[in-house]
C-alpha cells in the first residue's frame, strides 16, 4: 500500500501515516492538491490530510479540496504534536538568533521564541526547514520540526516540546476513491449550502437536534464567487447505516440547496 | 486622529484606512497584535483589522485577538482587492521566474502564476514584498501587491488585476477602547461558549430564529487548552438598542457559559 502526504520526509503528516496505517510506503507531495491528485490518478491508494489543529483551527484549504475532489473520507487520526528546536551539530542554544519553520509551527511556539529573543522566519514545511538548515550549515539558525525530522537529517535537538500549549493535536483524515460505510462507533462528515435567509441554519441544525444526533464540528466557509454566502461543513456521531441518520439527511435535503456526504468512518479512539 | 494597521506603508490595510476614515495619520504595525496594542496603549485612537476575505475565509488570529483584548468594534469596511504584478523598472513580463508576496495574496493568484510558469515564494507582507524587491534589484522576480505600493516605491506594474477571482473582498473591523452603540442599520458581533452536549448550538441559534433575527456570519474556533471545545462567533443584523436583540441575548445567556458583545456598529453600505 502507498499513502500520499503533504510535506518532506520527516513531516508530522508522515509520522501520522505510519501511526495510522502501519509500515506502508509513503509518497511525499509538494502541496495538499498534489496529495489529492496522487489518489485521483491511482498512484496512491490513500492520502492522509490534516484538517484541523486544536490550537490553530481548521485548515480551510483542505475543506475546499475535499469539496472539489470526489474522494471519500474513510478514517480519522489524532496526532499529538511535539515541536523540537533543531540545530546543526555542535551549535549551542545561546547561539540561536532565528528560527525557521512552517507558519503554523512558528505560531505554536511564538511564546517560547519571544521569551528566548529568537526571531521567526516562515518556510514552506517543518521537515523542509531542517533540510534547508542542514544544507546552509548556519550556526545561528534553528529549525522547528519533529523528532523524526531531526533524526532523518542527522541534526541535533536543542530542546524537545517547545510548543506553548501541550494540548496540541492535529486531526487527520484518510481519503480514498471508494467509500467505506462504517457501522459501529462511526462519525459522518457532510457539506451543504443553504438559501441565504433568516433562520436557514437553525432549520438545518434542527434535523440533528430533533433526532438527538451529536454534532462534533461545525465550520462555515465562504462560497467562491458568491461573496458572503456560506458552505457549511458538519461532523456528527452516527453512520449512514443508522436509520435516524438517513432520516436526518433526508430532512436536511428539504432545506439544503446542495448536500454531499464526504464519508462515514470509524471514530478515532486514542 | 491616528489609526493603526498591520503591514508596511502601501499595504491593502492602509488603503482601507484611508477609504474608511479619510485623511488620517496611519501607524504601520509589524503584527496584528501590535496593531491592537497601539490602541490599548493610547498611541492610536483606532485600529482597522482584516477579519475575513471572501475567498480565503476568516483570519482566525484576529478573532482570537478580539477575544483577548477588551476593545470594541465600532465599524466595518469592505475593500475590493485588486492584485498587481510589480517589477523593477525596465523588467519585461517574460523575465519573471518567481513571485514574492504574502501567502494569502499568492493563494489568490495561484491560477495566474501557474499558467505563466511563475513560482511562488512567501514573504510576510504584500507591500513589504515590493520594498524587498526594490532593495534587491532582482530582474527575474515580481512582487504581488496593491497599485498604491507600486507607486509608493516607484516600481513598475506589469499587470493589474491578476487575482483568479474578481469577487475578492476583504472585510475590515474598526476597533477602539470605548464602545459606540449604533442604532439604525446596525450589525452586532458576539462571542460565546456552550456546554459540550447534543443540541447545544441548536438551542443557541433558536434565540435568534425565534425572533426573526438574521445571522450574517457564524464561525467556530477551538478553545485554547480545551481540545475540541469551541467558541462561537456570530454576527447578526440589529443593534443592542433594539428590544428584541436585548431579549435574544438575555435568552442566549441562559445557555451560554460565556457571552460577550464585541460591538454594535453601522452596517457597511457600499
Amino acid at each position: 500500500m502507498k499513502v500520499a502526504f503533504q510535506g518532506e520526509p520527516g513531516a508530522y503528516s508522515e509520522q501520522a501515516v505510519f501511526n495510522y496505517f502501519g509500515q506502508v510506503e509513503t509518497q511525499p507531495c509538494e502541496s495538499f492538491e498534489a496529495a489529492f491528485d496522487a489518489v485521483n490518478s491511482g498512484e496512491c491508494e490513500s492520502a492522509l490530510i490534516p484538517i484541523e489543529n486544536s490550537l490553530a483551527g481548521s485548515i480551510h484549504q483542505n475543506y475546499d479540496l475535499l469539496l472539489r475532489n470526489h474522494l471519500h473520507i474513510v478514517g480519522e487520526y489524532l496526532l499529538r504534536v511535539r515541536h523540537c528546536l533543531i540545530a546543526n551539530p555542535g551549535v549551542q542554544k545561546a547561539d540561536i538568533k532565528k528560527a525557521i519553520s512552517h507558519p503554523q509551527a512558528l505560531g505554536q511556539c511564538a511564546g517560547y521564541l519571544r521569551s528566548h529573543g529568537i526571531k521567526a522566519e516562515q518556510v514552506y514545511d517543518t521537515a523542509g526547514s531542517v533540510k534547508m538548515l542542514k544544507e546552509s550549515g548556519a550556526r545561528d539558525v534553528a529549525a522547528i520540526a519533529s523528532h523524526r525530522a531531526a533524526e532523518l537529517y542527522g541534526m541535533q535537538i536543542l530542546e524537545d516540546g517547545i510548543e506553548d500549549n501541550a494540548e496540541n493535536y492535529t486531526r487527520f483524515l484518510a481519503v480514498q476513491t471508494e467509500p467505506v460505510v462504517h457501522g459501529n462507533e462511526a462519525k459522518t462528515s457532510i457539506v451543504f449550502t443553504l438559501k441565504n435567509q433568516p433562520g436557514a441554519l437553525f432549520k438545518a441544525l434542527s434535523v440533528f437536534a430533533l433526532r438527538d444526533i451529536d454534532l462534533t464540528k461545525i465550520e462555515s466557509r465562504p462560497l467562491q464567487g458568491k461573496p458572503w454566502e456560506y458552505l457549511f461543513y458538519i461532523d456528527f456521531i452516527g453512520s449512514l447505516k443508522d436509520a435516524h441518520v438517513e432520516k436526518a439527511l433526508d430532512h436536511l435535503s428539504e432545506y439544503a440547496l446542495m448536500l454531499r456526504v464526504l464519508g462515514s468512518y470509524p471514530r478515532f479512539r486514542g
